[in-house]
């Protein structure tokens, strides 16, 4: 085996690969393969680190001693596969998704070492799943299922549940829809990838360029890969104090669609401004375009009236995301997709034959779940529960890190912590230090837009309440010493 | 909009396109957009029937007056799509993919209207599930369940039903493996699905020419379409009453992997020769080829003892699918596959994001069932049942419909009945007069192989129990017509 060692153009970050070229130089097939064999290697063994730039193919290239087009070639394919991403600008790196875990084969996956205190944003506390109330409304779904609820089921969803969440959204969310615009999903990831089809086969239909879709300058990587993978490009929408700048997308004519967080901006916490809100509608309105609404957290409310959803301003408009990842758990893998009219169809043929026929009986259970009223009253248990949380970060870290500003707390599980500048990372390393496992806001950062404020995303609504106080003990730790 | 009939190769079978190339005729990008939209439109509103032959590009092309290119490139993108499937011999066809309804835009999916009696092979009697034991086993489940599996959940599934598997496949069908080698999925199709890319990577990574998939000559069109959606070539094997002819995959250089129903073939119900199960793991020896083997309904056996799982014969050649849509039902969407330790890591990749965490709740439950031997209790209970409908079956075929041969009976939810040669369509045909939905065995022959003998596929286990006299009723009443 010929080791090589390939110059990076980042200073210090040589590429090694495992490749033989004796063996393969035979063919330029055979080099190919052996290149995409050896890169994905490296990746999958996590040997290379997601976010990790590549030397350019031109560099490679001459480094092996090969034709750029084969090391470009098997970027591409590699691209392709998910292993590596490209983005204009930014060149090829490792792509940023949640690995397989760093196993040798047959092996059991080597979990991430637990931190003793996780303030992740993104879950709700698991420890207070309703477990009793869940298998009640199970037990009363399944007695009273008709016999088909058992078989393959609708594309759609159970029809017992897109009533239920009809009336339910309309009531809480100001969502404006009916049973057969809804389309029963896998969580936001599964309804993002398919709108993100659609929308991909909707532009390559128009003629001209296809355009693309815009996201938040501030998200979740994970939610832009999703939409890259489907074949779109994303470009950023600047965050500041009023959400989303809905304003500037009239003067980006190259895009076609726009994900928005309206209710709680995802990170930062803040709410879409009134004026932006009826601007990112009539920009829809005047270029034909989509407003895709995750709205991850909306039932999580604390000091203010509840903000309607956006898609209440325009059906027709905006396709509205939501989830029971959020209220209830992740594992349900439950979510729900209200469609303008036009797009039902598309959503649904969009649909893999393995995508076709969603678990039916959990969607039986939710939906008892809603209609009985269960939903509201977990939903305002959690609501007490975290509101809770959340007065009391604010008043440790007045008391204990004043110099730390507190914002996005309106609604939500998650908070986000300004910094002094310069101190995200050293607040990281301390709160690594010290057991924490907790996000700085530059992760959450659109590749395409330079570095920001400096501050940390905390996810007060992940720890079970008997391990929150020693988690934000930890935490006003980390924040004392920087 | 000018309204185009094309003419079909086939007598009789024009096609009418909405094509407006007025508008469209400006750019060559936009008569391909238009072309592609009205076929893509005729396709969706069931204009044009599944399986419909599409007239060649050529003839398209002389009939529209465009490029025979053009033409080429909207067959080449729709097939990409999945709206039309393209054969060597066979030529451009509507897919027989499931439509996502015949609707207009924001209506109520249009029901295919149902038959009184329903004898479709492929569901198990629906009105049997074990209600009260899966809500016990529910309420276990959710009570003992640790709180991290209310989270987004391990890619390969709870290691708590993969335990239950390991021991209960080496238990009840011979198969050897640990919990690390198996990998939970909804059901066969994703994980078919998964495997199809799996395999499609690995052979565009060896040098030469990728090779193709074996599939058995009668089979679920369903799954062949799954494969080809991945990227791989399916080429048919013979089907005898001894099974498939894995020997003459020895004669196929081009063949690097095959999908075998050994327990009871799917759909003429035989199970596999022993000479020719040994055959099968030999060539994949020989060849570094892969089996997949579906065991879709290997619990239920009536006559002779149990044949194993083909897994058994080697557990590094075999890739061995299961699924609980037979044995409890579709609705749950649990299937799990046992993989050779080298394709763990690689059908882990190949998940999207949307894939990467299957709920997890329902293992927990399905896990519960199996471990508390209720899962033993019901297969046992609808084997009893099952066998009598089947005893039932051919005691009324013997006395009304002499002149039919019952086979495949050994085993599983359906029986082939041989009819007289040329009877099939007129069978068919009686049987949908009576109300009686029951497929041919034509249905499921694979496209590069002549037609073969006339015979019915009779699902006996999907009917509810009250229903089933009167449906066994009326099949002896249209084959006492023919």
């Amino acid at each position: 085996m010929t080791q090589i060692w390939a110059t990076s153009p980042e200073p210090g970050s040589d590429l090694h690969l495992d490749l033989d070229l004796n063996l393969t130089r035979g063919s330029a097939g055979g080099v190919r393969a052996a290149l995409i064999r050896a890169l994905r290697d490296a990746v999958r063994t996590g040997r290379l680190a997601p976010g990790m730039r590549l030397p350019s193919s031109r560099t490679l290239a001459a480094d092996l001693g090969l034709a750029r087009n084969t090391v470009a070639d098997a970027y591409g394919e590699l691209v392709a596969e998910g292993w590596l991403s490209a983005r204009q600008g930014s060149g090829t790196r490792v792509a940023q998704r949640t690995l397989p875990g760093r196993t040798t084969t047959a092996r059991p996956a080597v979990q991430r070492p637990e931190a003793t205190h996780n303030l992740h944003a993104g879950s709700p506390d698991l420890s207070s799943f309703p477990r009793a109330a869940w298998a009640a409304a199970g037990r009363r779904a399944l007695a009273n299922a008709p016999a088909e609820a058992f078989g393959y089921g609708d594309p759609r969803g159970r029809v017992e549940l897109r009533q239920a969440l009809t009336d339910y959204l309309a009531r809480a969310r100001g969502v404006r829809t009916d049973p057969e615009r809804i389309v029963i999903c896998e969580g936001f990831a599964q309804g993002a990838a398919l709108l993100g089809r659609v929308l991909r086969r909707l532009e390559s239909e128009r003629s001209g360029t296809p355009r693309h879709l815009a996201v938040e300058s501030y998200g979740l990587g994970f939610h832009r890969d999703l939409l890259t993978a489907a074949g779109l490009r994303t470009v950023p929408l600047t965050v500041d104090r009023l959400g989303a700048a809905t304003p500037e997308l009239a003067s980006m004519p190259d895009v076609g669609a726009v994900l928005l967080t309206p209710a709680h901006q995802f990170p930062t916490g803040v709410p879409l401004d009134p004026e932006r809100r009826t601007a990112v509608v009539e920009w829809a309105r005047d270029v034909d375009g989509l407003v895709l609404e995750d709205d991850y957290d909306g039932e999580f409310r604390y000091d203010r009236q509840p903000v309607g959803a956006l898609q209440g301003l325009d059906p027709e408009r905006v396709a509205y995301l939501g989830t029971a990842s959020k209220s209830l758990a992740p594992a349900l893998r439950l979510g729900w997709m209200v469609l303008p009219g036009r797009l039902v169809d598309e959503v649904l043929a969009a649909k893999t034959q393995a995508e076709r026929h969603p678990a039916s009986l959990n969607q039986l259970v939710l939906a008892e779940f809603i209609t009985s009223g269960a939903y509201d009253r977990h939903v305002r248990a959690m609501r007490l529960r975290y509101r809770r949380r959340r007065d009391r970060l604010v008043a440790a870290l007045a008391e204990r890190a004043p110099a730390v500003e507190v914002s996005g707390i309106a609604a939500g599980l998650h908070a986000v912590l300004r910094l002094p500048p310069g101190t995200e990372d050293d607040a990281l390393h301390g709160a690594a230090w010290l057991g924490l496992a907790v996000q700085g806001l530059d992760e959450f950062r659109h590749p395409d837009v330079p570095a920001g404020d400096a501050a940390l995303v905390v996810g007060y609504g992940t720890p079970p309440e008997h391990g929150f106080s020693a988690a934000l003990d930890a935490l006003c730790q980390a924040l004392e010493a920087i």
